[in-house]
């Protein structure tokens, strides 16, 4: 048996604390892709957190209704195999996939190193050599918040916000799903033909969030929460300043920490 | 012109706050699905809050690379229009989208009726009568932040866990996606055969994760953060009690409120 495959990584960080910046270690939630394939072939690739993989699966099929007894999909027959740290085998014909492209969150492999390199097909690393001040960093979620409308009425709400290095809201878009504020922000910066030099976001940090920031040519990424192991990755290889818990006078620098002065 | 679709909705709720209950009007953050159709075939359904959405589809088009101009996806041609409310049409050809399942994050129609009709051909109303006393829930989200090894460490988690009525930690999962966390523990629930009584999710409810409770037969879903509208009219259909902003000594529900003593 090979050991568990980790659901924390060990990285190195800068923290800024005021006038202070000192190099520490860290730890980040692991975030890794899991290929699920049917009779050996691949159909679909789920990231995730590594561990209780094939209760995801199942988890997963249910809600999909695949492999399932009939009597209101209460029961799950078809045989799961957990095939290696990173692979999940159900025993159903390819078949039962079709169409469903409902259970990949990410045309990707089937580790971080393929998400990456898929990625490199697809968008270039970030070339400005854009830098921000880390007293103006600090000023922008109260800025984010502030443009907040409909979050101040429900607490429902993510939001993500578009800045200039100086510091000054570009626009700001709210949605239930973390992604479609970050998808509506893009949107705009390619109807505006905006130059994006700062998105930061009100939650955590995903590779899937990174990874539009890139392709958008966005050369640093902040958040007020804590990023995966996968986000550093990417920002890392992408030329990408990634910023997390960016709170009051403090922020953690997790890849290209000169672009925050 | 039609107004805008509202980002909010009022609904009432009855607020427990110790001792007290009492009923009151709040607010919920819209959560609605928008129709994706290529000159005129539907190709995916986007869950969303109304607003901004051409910027929204022209950001999700281009995280997927569909209707771009070369030199790595930094501009989009193909026009958009906003047809109605609830849908947008990208002048490419519907095969632009095949495989593309990616961008679909509901198997369901045009409007909220349709999610719910949907939902409605694969699971049944819950018909268990469970109910959980008021203390009794109050106590969970301190059980369930203790079961939380890895959040505690890094931050960067999203935890579900699955309670008896009676206030016993049946099992809890983390991972990056929520979604996941959710699923680990159905997959959990399946696996064991145990009969589910409440679901705890540490962050917002969406219908996605709702329809998953409803799916697993949860009598009782409940959560520190908010609900959307979707969320509260699946509940409210499926004979579900739908709890949020679990904090101390006071809760707020949104549907099947008999469900809390």
């Amino acid at each position: 048996m090979k050991p568990p495959v980790p659901q924390v990584r060990d990285v190195t960080i800068e923290r800024l604390d005021g006038e202070t910046r000192t190099s520490e270690r860290d730890h980040v939630v692991v975030e890794a892709p899991l290929q699920l394939r049917a009779r050996g072939t691949p159909v679909a690739t789920i990231m995730r957190t590594p561990g209780h993989d094939l209760e995801l699966v199942r988890g997963l099929l249910h809600a999909e209704g695949i492999g399932l007894r009939a009597s209101h999909n209460r029961n799950i027959d078809a045989p799961l195999r957990q095939l290696d740290e990173d692979a999940v085998d159900i025993d159903v014909d390819a078949s039962a996939f079709a169409g469903r492209g409902l259970l990949s969150s990410a045309a990707c492999g089937v580790c971080g190193r393929v998400a990456i390199a898929d990625l490199e097909l697809r968008a270039r690393e970030v070339t400005a050599d854009t830098t921000i001040d880390h007293g103006v960093l600090a000023t922008l979620p109260d800025q984010l918040r502030a443009a907040q409308s409909v979050f101040a009425a429900t607490g429902g709400l993510h939001a993500a916000g578009l800045f200039t290095a100086r510091g000054e809201l570009v626009a700001a878009r709210e949605d239930v799903g973390r992604h479609n504020a970050v998808d509506k922000l893009v949107g705009y910066a390619l109807e505006a033909r905006v130059r994006p030099e700062l998105l930061l976001l009100s939650g955590r940090l995903g590779y899937e969030l990174v990874q539009k920031a890139i392709m958008l040519g966005v050369p640093i990424v902040a958040a007020v929460s804590a990023p995966s192991s996968l986000a550093i990755e990417l920002a890392e290889r992408f030329n990408v300043g990634l910023v997390g818990f960016v709170r009051g006078n403090r922020a953690n620098l997790y890849a290209h920490g000169w672009r925050i002065r």
